[in-house]
């Protein structure tokens, strides 16, 4: 890890931004894949499958029969597992859900808000060396929750052509009848324009590398919502003089691992402490399966020098962590300051791992310091919210004089003359 | 209008679809506004003002001391109507903040969600004929509930190169101790990318013309959070037998004198109502001052006869209004029947200009169909949630044995040894 101390800010600010991303040629690229999708539907998923996956997927379109069958294999202490994370993140979900508002802001002014599912919604899958089959339960379950209608999920093939079936049997589970075997940047046009097999969806949610994170952002510019946009994945820890160096080691280890472009930033007040964790991650280092990615992604990291907790907070706040874990003894108090970031890990039992799987919480976060203006993925993310209003006559008079001078110091005569007109009526017919 | 029957549904999909709004050249034009103003900030946009404007912007920003000196004039009954609208619009968004939320999915795992504000936001005011302080209240009140730390709102330059003195008044009266004079795409891009004197936010919010909508969406390409993509303003009405024809008239008229790209939807069950409001609209329309732009916009609107309210109902849901009028005998009821809609005014007595002004809703709400997947603006939009997390011992008892196995399957050996660890330490600690 490279060395910093706070006290050098001005380097500070300049190493803890982000690479930029996204070149001209990748949105190109990813155009051009769009287009085809549009253009030619089923017929060039399968194509670009052959060309990106090594493989064309044994059929587009995977049904809820298919998949009893073909999850029979998973082992039974996976399948449990996943039960039991279902549990949790259906239960703190569930709580997410905004009742009913119904307020009278003026007597007879009635002003009502309603949540309501997202009908068609589309959710991404990526694929990789390992399913993914976590991330099937992060989308899955709050999309049903939600109530949405129609619920696309696309992954892509395995070397097989299918869709493994851990993910097959997580998308079971959180109430998914069927499933799309396609992939990468062709995956999300499918879901903008629609094709023969996969419906155009209102918004598209999911993590995915870069090419379907542009065309993620090319969706949106065809009038699709979207989650988020996307970046590689991050932690920031802070950590004290208290905190457990092998916990601390082994959490930027999990982040480390996930990719070479993985961003891991060590926050800390002692200095022996940081040099505990980094003994302690060069010795868990050795032993990972993955040691190779966590070691690139771990040179280009960082370890912060701070005086105190408040000075490590200004930090994470300005870089806007996609994980926040405080491995402090004032954790609790920590949280309270915390302004921006996706999901917190508070205290020294609790690892990014926990949320990444099982705690309830969701793991689709945002990255690349949209923490600083997005949510993760939430209940709100598969709803909209509807404004609903009622004026009785009494509403009518109590706010009509105001509409009708707005109205015409706006100019608009007939948004005036259409509150007058109630006015009158009522005068009129009221005694 | 145009007449059309709902059993024609072909033609109707086909004649509900919008206008494709959005071309390269827009696209083209708007990013060399952007690079302009990224280059050379404060300059360009001066630059951009006399070009777009015809005025340079006397000051480009202005304080509250001026504020509060330009509005002396402004006339004490618009003084007195934005100050009630205030009130409802307070109220109404007041009571759309989400608590913080604190469950327990499993013993020892405690898992919270809280709202806070994103820290940094700006708002656009659209210029034109007439000032849309509306628009201010509309997104100023919410931005200062929910606490946002740096509120920049831009809005172009009158004919004096000052801004209009009512939406000074709105901005002051709402909470705001300064504001920006610069509109435009280059308004959008000092933003986005900060000028010596306008700060750059994490999130551009507020409606705009085709160019300001066009530099949003190239905004959030920069990764700047936005609201929603915009299109010309709409309203769909629903009338029966018992509609009042002069209301639904005044109500559709209200709608099509915003622009010649207004769009317009009547539903109605009743062919004799149908033409007793074609006999109203034809007679309203002559005494309005805008009826030049009313006129254009109303020729290409559609009038659609269905058999009943829930073929009305099927039509608006597929079309997603930002504005649906419900002037039918059983408005309630089918109030609960809405699936796609920005903001629904129920009942004979509620016009559309109830809500663009006082009602206590926001106006600022999705078009173009965006009402599938977007909300209107609203406290969300304001803040973002973030989660936090805590394991006690038992909480790594009750979970840890799952997030192991997720771990391991999804071949993450990093994130299930951050797990593992502590259930040892546990175990070892704790007898």
């Amino acid at each position: 890890m490279q060395y910093i101390q706070y006290s050098d800010k001005k380097d500070l600010d300049r190493r803890i931004k982000r690479p930029v991303q996204k070149s001209e040629d990748l949105f190109q690229a990813v155009q051009k894949i769009m287009r085809e999708v549009k253009n030619n539907g089923d017929r060039a998923l399968l194509n670009f499958s052959v060309r990106f996956d090594g493989k064309a997927p044994k059929k587009l379109m995977v049904d809820k029969e298919s998949m009893n069958k073909n999850t029979k294999n998973v082992p039974s202490d996976l399948k449990k597992a996943i039960d039991h994370a279902i549990v949790n993140i259906k239960k703190f979900h569930e709580a997410q859900i905004t009742p009913p508002l119904k307020i009278e802001p003026s007597t007879g002014v009635i002003c009502e808000q309603r949540s309501l599912p997202i009908e068609k919604v589309g959710l991404y899958i990526p694929g990789g060396t390992a399913p993914l089959f976590s991330s099937v339960i992060m989308l899955a379950v709050p999309a049903v929750l939600a109530g949405c209608r129609e619920i696309a999920m696309v992954t892509p093939p395995d070397e097989n052509g299918n869709i493994p079936p851990a993910i097959q049997y997580a998308a079971l589970q959180s109430g998914l009848s069927k499933m799309y075997c396609t992939g990468g940047a062709q995956g999300i046009a499918a879901m903008t324009y629609g094709t023969e097999s996969i419906p155009k969806v209102d918004k598209i949610l999911g993590p995915g590398n870069q090419y379907v994170a542009a065309a993620k952002q090319l969706a949106f510019l065809e009038g699709v919502a979207i989650d988020m946009p996307a970046g590689p994945s991050e932690v920031a820890i802070i950590a004290d003089a208290e905190a457990n160096a092998a916990f601390v080691a082994a959490d930027l280890l999990s982040q480390a691992e996930h990719g070479i472009d993985s961003q891991v930033i060590l926050i800390g007040t002692d200095n022996s402490k940081l040099k505990a964790i980094e003994q302690e991650l060069a010795r868990q280092l050795e032993e990972l399966p993955r040691k190779a990615i966590a070691r690139v992604s771990l040179e280009k990291s960082l370890l912060v020098k701070v005086k105190d907790t408040n000075e490590a907070m200004t930090i994470s706040n300005a870089y806007a962590p996609e994980h926040l874990i405080l491995a402090t003894s004032n954790a609790r108090v920590l949280a309270g300051k915390v302004t921006n970031a996706g999901s917190v890990f508070i205290g020294t039992l609790t690892p990014e791992s926990a949320g990444d799987y099982a705690s309830g919480t969701n793991h689709t976060l945002p990255t690349n310091r949209a923490a600083t203006a997005f949510s993760g993925v939430n209940m709100d993310a598969f709803m909209k919210k509807i404004t609903f209003q009622e004026l009785t006559p009494q509403g009518v008079n109590a706010i009509g004089k105001t509409v009708v001078t707005m109205a015409k110091n706006e100019q608009l005569q007939a948004h005036a003359n259409a509150m007058q007109l109630r006015m009158d009526n009522i005068k009129n017919t009221q005694p």
